[in-house]
């Protein structure tokens, strides 16, 4: 993958091990419009990749008709700027494969940054991730969460949790796709 | 419609005057992601109405019954938490009828605010807009429009026009989920 940005930050949407309602450890399904809108904002804000992580073949299949439809098929003529934003995507079977793949074309290391919709202690807020990737130090993968979430042992294993967003409501069910769309926007957006 | 929170914004998600690719003028059908996304945002962020505003009978038959799914039918049981977003929505035939309601409701009329994702003269940036629901004068309806976006003569009658949101990077195709996602978060995120 050849970096499409100056961005050293890299979105991955996690489809395993998330959690469902009730707790169990489970490969949710892809869904759509997780991928084009979440693309699209990547593209907005000038993100260098946009990892689809699924270890489901039969899905990877799914995602890959998905973007091939507007890269190259009928939906790139009806729409040209889909398929803009779909080339970041790469679908991959885990993420320490996008982790291999960027430390490999970069030649530079990987954090990783989970986001959650709940507070807990030594979260990383806005304000200090965008020093920490002003410092062009690392790379830095934004792990995005479908169903409900990262299992705990997922949260155990990265280097920082995001702040949550806070609306001042304490509704905090935004979907995945309003929340990546808000944490580009409030690390980059002028 | 009893105001549900403090804030003077309302949101209007218009499927009627948009433009289709070719620039004609038409009714969009109702999609149901973005009833789903935009009353979730506005759930979180205190919104205090989000109405869907198509003229076709079929399509509001359609978003009564997606909405209800989610208040009183099964969805009810499997996520209350969808249904307490939903339960911001108004189904209404025009826009007038909402601003109508809430001049009603409130006593205090209503300002139209259009979004765009087209640059242009005299546009409303995001501080301008803080500052004037800070001054608590007046109601505003952020006005979203779907398909291609609102027609010329709509463009017309609005009160303001917002400014796009610039990623940095000439790309201005986010979906209508991540703008109203967006545009809420620099309205009122801390």
């Amino acid at each position: 993958m050849k970096p499409l940005s100056p961005r050293n930050l890299y979105l991955a949407l996690i489809h395993y091990p998330v959690k469902n309602k009730q707790g169990d450890t489970i490969a949710a399904a892809i869904t759509s419009i997780d991928l084009h809108d979440i693309a699209r904002a990547a593209r907005t804000y000038g993100i260098a990749g946009f990892y689809v992580v699924t270890p489901l073949l039969d899905q990877q299949a799914l995602a890959s008709k998905i973007t091939a439809h507007w890269q190259d098929g009928v939906g790139s003529v009806y729409n040209p700027h889909r398929g803009k934003a779909l080339d970041l995507i790469r679908i991959k079977t885990s993420l320490p494969e996008a982790v291999a793949e960027i430390a490999e074309i970069t030649g530079s290391s990987v954090k990783l940054v989970a986001t959650s919709a709940a507070e807990g202690k030594g979260r990383l807020d806005f304000s200090g991730f965008r020093q920490l990737l002003g410092q062009k130090e690392w790379n830095y993968i934004l792990a995005l969460g479908t169903a409900w979430g990262f299992t705990g042992p997922f949260m155990d294993e990265v280097d920082y949790v995001l702040a949550p967003i806070d609306g001042g409501t304490g509704y905090n069910h935004l979907s995945v796709r309003s929340a990546a769309a808000i944490i580009l926007d409030r690390l980059f957006g002028r």
